[in-house]
C-alpha cells in the first residue's frame, strides 16, 4: 500500500487541495485516495479539479445519478476502493436500498448482454449506425 | 456474423418472444440482437424477460437513468452493439446532448480514477469498509 | 491493419513456423494472426509453440473443451478475431449449436454474477479461502 | 462489506429461495453471495433460478465443463469471490489438479493472444466472417 | 458513429482548441477524436489540456515511452481507435518495428501472468505489501 | 489461496526452475507466484522462460521501460499481485517517484480516453487505418 500523506506532512500545494476538498465537502475528513495521489501533486490537482466539477451539483444530471454512473463503471472494472467510497457518497446523496438494488441488477444485466452481443457477433442494425 | 432468424423462419416459441417484444415496445421492428440469440431459445426467453422487466418503467429508477447506467457498463466493456442501440434508446426516452456529454465525461473520469486507486494500491478507509 | 507476411515473402525462420502450422493442422491455410505476428519472429515462434501444445489433443482436457474455455475468455475480453476463429475451430472439433448456446449462456451468467459479487462486496466464505 | 441476511432474519420470499438452494444442493450451507444479494429479493430469485438451471446437470455440457467455463470468465474479470467458490464447486464435481492446471494455462494463453490480435489489429480472415 | 464537427462549423470555443492542437502539433490535421468530443466542449477542453501536458515532451519520461504506455493500456482495453492513432504517434516519435514487437510481447505476457496470479489466488509476498 | 510449494518440498523439475530464478536474479528469494504455479510444472517452466527472456536486459527496450509497460497492463486489469511485485521491480531497476507519478497519470488518461473513443464511437481516421 502506498503510505498516506497527512495534512501536517503535506507541502503547501498539497495542503491547498486538501483545504479545498474540506471546504467544498464541508467536512474535515480527507479520503485515502487523495492522501495517496498527493505523492504526485499534478495528479492530485487535476483529479480533484475534475471530480469537484463533474461529481458536484452543477450540470444537467443530478448528483445521485452521477454517483450511480460512477458506481456502474467501478463495479464493471472491479475497483473495490471506488465501489466502497462512491456507494457511501451515493447513499449520502439520497440513494435508497431499492435504488441500489436496481442499479446492481442493471449493471449485472448489461455485463451479461454485452457478452451475448460480442459472442454471437451481432451486427449493428442499419438504423443504429 | 451469426445469421439473423427472421420472423417468418422462426419457431413458434421464438415467434412468441418476437410478438411480445413488438407489443411491449409498440413497434414492428425487432433488433438484430434478438434475431441472433434466437438461435438458443432459452437464452432469448430469459434475456428478453429480464430486459423487459429491468429496462422498463416500473421500479424506482426512471427509464433514462436505467439506460445511462446500461451505457456506462457498455462503454467500459466496449460493446459497440450495446452502445449503439442503448444510446438510441436513451435518446428516445429523453436523454439530451448535454446529458450524454456529462454521462460520457463521468464514465471517462471513473475509468481513470479506478486505475489511480488500483495502481497506487489505496486502502479502503476504515469508515467505508 | 498490419499487413500480412505471405509465405513467399517470409524469411526462413518464419517459413519454418508456417510449415509446422500447416503440417500440424493438415491444411495449406495459414490464419491471418500468424501472418501478422510474423513481423516479430520470436513472438510468432513462442506463440505457435504454446498454441500447438495447449490447444492440441494431448493432456487431460478434450480439444472441444479447450476451445470453449478459449472462447469464454475471448468473449469476455471482446476480441472479435479470436471469437471468430476459435468458434470456427470449436465447431470443426465437434461443438454443436446446442453446446454453443449453453456456452454463451454460461459466459453471460458469469459476467453478470461476477459484478453482483463485486458490487455487493461479498466476502469470501471462510470455507473457500 | 454488505452484511449477510441469515435465515432466521430473512423474509418468507427470501427463505423460500434459501430452502430451494439447500434442497437442490443437498446441503445446509448457504454461500455468502446469496445472503448478500438477498437485500434485493428480485435479484436473489432471478439469479438463483438461472444458476440452478444453467450450472446444474441438465443440458449438453457436463457439470465440470460448465464450472470451468465459469472460472475462465471469473479469472479474466478477476472476481475473487467467484474464483474461490467456483474452483471449489469444480473440484467437488470432479476437476483434478491436472485439469485445473490446463484450465489456467489456456486462460492465460487466450488472454495473451487476445491482445496480440488486438494490438496488431489483425483482420478477420474472409473464411471466418 | 457520431458526426464530426469540422472547423468551419465549430463554435469559437471549439475553434480555439482546434487552433491550439494544430499549433502545438505543427500540423493542419485534427484527428477524428477531437472533432467528435467537440460535441461537449468542456470534455474537449479538459481532454486536450491533459493530453497536451501529459503526452508532450516535458517531464521525466521520454515521448516514445509515454506513447508505449498509452498503447499498453489501449491494447489491454481493446480500443481500436486509440491503438491505431497512438501506434502512429509512437512511430512518428521514433518507435521502431523491433520496439513495437517487444512492446506487444510484454503486453501479451502481462495479460497472461495477470490471470495466473488471479486464478491461482496468489497472496502478495510480505515484502511487497 | 493456493498453498506455496517450498524448495524443500519441490520435485526435481520444479527445483531446477527455482535454481534458475535464483541464479538469474542473484537472490535466494523466490516470489510467491512461482511457488504457486509450481503446482503445474509446465506452466512454471513456460512462464519463467518467457519472463526471463522478455523482462531481462536483452532487446531494444530498457528494463525500466519494460517494467512500466508491465505495470500499465496490470493496473488496467487490476491485478494486485502483479502491481505490487512489478512496482517493486521497477523501483529496483531505477524507476523514481516522479517516473511512477507520470506513469500512473498516463495510465489514467489512456483509460479515460479509451472510453471517450468507444462511447462516442469515433471512426478511425482514413490515414491511420
Amino acid at each position: 500500500m502506498t503510505p498516506l500523506i497527512e495534512y501536517d506532512d503535506a507541502s503547501p500545494e498539497v495542503r491547498a487541495v486538501y483545504d479545498d476538498i474540506m471546504a467544498t465537502r464541508k467536512t474535515d475528513y480527507i479520503n485515502n485516495l487523495w492522501k495517496v495521489i498527493a505523492h504526485h501533486p499534478p495528479t492530485l490537482q487535476r483529479t480533484w479539479e475534475r471530480v469537484k466539477t463533474m461529481m458536484g451539483a452543477s450540470g444537467v444530471l443530478d448528483p445521485v445519478t452521477r454517483e450511480m454512473i460512477y458506481i456502474a463503471v467501478s463495479v464493471t472494472n472491479n475497483c473495490e476502493y471506488c465501489i466502497a467510497t462512491h456507494t457511501a457518497s451515493a447513499r449520502a446523496k439520497g440513494m435508497t436500498d431499492e435504488m441500489f438494488g436496481e442499479l446492481m441488477a442493471i449493471i449485472g444485466l448489461a455485463n451479461e448482454t454485452n457478452r451475448l452481443a460480442n459472442g454471437y457477433r451481432v451486427q449493428v442494425d442499419e438504423r443504429y449506425r
